[in-house]
């Protein structure tokens, strides 16, 4: 029943992650009957975003120009690194209003089941990024999920004979939680690591 | 952090039905880093769909050409018209492979609290449409929703002057089904309409 242009859409609009069979074929409904003008600005956003959006060549990060606007920023102290996954980790970094170095996006992780190694990653770019002689010490940001550790730990073994310390932000229970609410695995670690 | 034109995709892809500020974010990201060619992909379909797409001038849906390939079907029987929500209802019942009429596509359904009258489904075309002397009959297979039974009322009405039957698709326990789990008005009703 579908005209060939729609189906291209629905198939294109499959691709997104986490968008399925049915949910494409809703939105291409949509967008082609009630959200026209959102069509032509998602169409046109995709068109800018591939021509111009571009990696850092400090950081990694998205940027649109050679060196992102936060490595280019004299306020920053440039003796701090703090290496995360994604632009969205980042981001939630900067949120908190607490953190004055610079960083470095890895743009994933490792996570050998999706055959992402560590060639994947930006390893050898993070070695080059921390061998400028000024950066001294390395905040491994990444996640605290089974890949996020597992990438922790190849960071902190490939930069062993730097002379970089490395360190991880700390382990343990959240702010606001109640213990009763709190993972086995957390409050031992918690525990160990009481200051 | 991020660059305005990744901000400028972001903001764009939240456009779509069911994705939320997190969830573009994470396609944004997902497609400048691992599928630029999917991204372009997606660009050119909405392009070509938003340039190619209009609707039949006889059923409503969606086509490339000014009337689609089932309205132009000699093998289809013209004196029965089935009027569906949406191309998706339409080629549920066409999976059937029990119906060899014409249908009628509203393109949407009554649906009051989200500002969707009378007016902004395909009401009027309906009416031109069984104004032709050959349909007979109008199966009304609008969804078995609230709004779906609103719709299908103002079209019975609307028809009721006309010299065509119209009838709906019956209600009543779908196949498959164990009584114990069939809702309670379902029951009720295929008592009332049993044969």
């Amino acid at each position: 029943m579908a005209a060939s242009a729609l189906e291209a859409l629905i198939d294109a609009l499959h691709l997104l992650p986490g968008v399925g069979q049915k949910s494409a074929q809703r939105m291409a409904f949509h967008l082609l009957q009630h959200d026209r003008v959102g069509a032509q600005t998602l169409a046109d956003a995709l068109d800018t975003a591939l021509h111009d959006v571009r990696h850092c060549e400090r950081c990694h990060t998205f940027t649109e120009a050679p060196v992102c606007s936060t490595c280019l920023d004299p306020e920053r102290d440039p003796k701090l690194l703090c290496v995360v996954e994604t632009p969205a980790d980042q981001a939630a970094m900067e949120r908190t209003g607490s953190y004055k170095g610079l960083y470095f996006v890895l743009m994933g992780r490792l996570s050998p089941l999706d055959g992402i190694g560590v060639s994947d990653i930006g390893l050898q770019a993070l070695m080059d990024r921390t061998a400028d002689g000024v950066v001294d010490e390395v905040i491994v940001a990444t996640n605290f999920t089974a890949e996020g550790e597992a990438t922790s730990h190849v960071i902190a073994e490939a930069l062993k004979s730097r002379e970089v310390r490395v360190t991880r932000l700390a382990r343990g229970v959240p702010i606001g939680s109640e213990l009763e609410h709190v993972d086995l695995g957390t409050i031992a670690h918690a525990l160990v690591a009481r200051r």
